[in-house]
């Protein structure tokens, strides 16, 4: 029952889609990510998804329309829906999914990161 | 699949202690509150809370300690825990937690919100 900083807790890492977990809550993990560049098309079977910017802008692209995403803007993606975020400059990014949730879903591939390390 | 975003959603009202909710996923609740003052004595039984600071500042007291927190800052609440917000001046707050979760807890009064409206 501590309090958790996010600008702290950023401050602990630097590298790109890797997401780590700063808190848990029924079932339920709260992530801190950085990224930037694309990322891979991917879905979650199971799992909504929701992306909150901390710092910085990315656009959230499906297959039929993009999103675009600034600090203070949070959206979910509902399971079984393509996307695909992309960050033409580094972003700063909490996500609230379940903890079963794996970051490249059902895509795989070498940006996968099977067991997130808390931080 | 729209992007939702805190500070116009939490332009949309002004009174205190009425939890707003702004988005649901996985069974969850995401809100948002504006308070002052000090709140009730609660917990709830099954669920853990988390709450995440807008804007300003208020202290979480617990039967033991006091825990500070700042805007930038996020708590979590475990199921079964003693708690009451406090806060001197006005204070926006994001929370996250089961869709089920009733603001008073077990201790109900006058301050529940049996039915949180959508914003």
């Amino acid at each position: 029952m501590d309090k958790i900083n996010l600008v702290e807790k950023l401050a602990r890492f630097s590298d790109h889609w890797n997401p780590r977990i700063i808190a848990e809550l029924n079932g339920q993990h709260v992530k801190l990510v950085k990224f930037q560049g694309p990322f891979v098309w991917h879905q979650h079977e199971h799992e909504d998804e929701l992306f909150y910017v901390v710092r910085g802008e990315f656009r959230m692209e499906f297959r039929d329309r993009t999103v675009e995403l600034r600090a203070g803007d949070l959206l979910v993606v509902p399971r079984g829906t393509e996307h695909r975020p992309v960050a033409d400059r580094e972003v700063e990014v909490l996500l609230f999914e379940p903890a079963t949730t794996v970051n490249t879903g059902s895509a795989g591939g070498d940006k996968t990161v099977a067991r997130p390390e808390w931080i």
